[in-house]
């Protein structure tokens, strides 16, 4: 059984390819402009500088058919199944990744920091982070 | 433009409805069994009693064109554009489930607590957790 998520937007940043992309947002990535569909307007209207949010990504880089990984890609570490580590690798590519929105340019535009996403990785939803849980 | 995304197992939860569930997994939630696909034995594999795993869920009863939501339901707090929320009603209703693992019966079946979501909902990740991040 399968269901249809629609891209809302895109990600913009210099990170053009895995290779160049840290692993986890904190580990160095660059800012990034989150782009918005106009359809979704309404949902971003309370969203202010300084949240923090939790952006979730479809990885259509990552491939489906993988289900165990070296973590982190280090080959001295035994094979773990993909739902033991953070693997972009899985049969669903859901990215996950905790931001603060830095600047809003305007309506359907957010610029965040913490975001190792690639450019052009399509987003599929924004959510609250709820303080003082880790997620 | 459009991704699909596979339901890769099934929520089986005492909460029928969601009259039923609390508002967050840590507010009161029954035992849940996750019941997988055999497709996916292979990336559980690595998953331990004591895990503290993020679920990834299809809220299959949530409302799509849904854009600005009372949060938590309560009518007498304004409007807020949903990607400020945690509501389920969203135009893509990913489901965010911080659960720890109970007990594993067997290698398709791991029982959790702390699970909000409904009886029968549709699983579709299921990655670990980032020690002394807040996501």
């Amino acid at each position: 059984m399968e269901f249809s998520v629609k891209v809302i937007g895109r990600v913009h940043s210099p990170l053009r390819d895995r290779a160049m992309a840290p692993k986890q947002g904190e580990e160095g990535s660059p800012p990034a402009l989150l782009v918005f569909d106009p359809g979704v307007r309404d949902a971003l209207s309370s969203i202010k500088v300084g949240d923090r949010l939790l952006l979730f990504t479809w990885l259509d880089r990552a491939e489906r058919d993988v289900l165990r990984v070296h973590p982190r890609d280090d080959r001295t570490q035994p094979l773990h199944g993909v739902f033991s580590t953070r693997s972009p690798d899985r049969p669903n590519p859901i990215g996950l990744h905790r931001v603060t929105v830095v600047s809003i340019p305007d309506a359907l535009r957010l610029q965040v920091r913490d975001l190792e996403a690639l450019d052009q990785t399509p987003i599929i939803d924004v959510k609250a982070t709820l303080a003082g849980l880790s997620e």
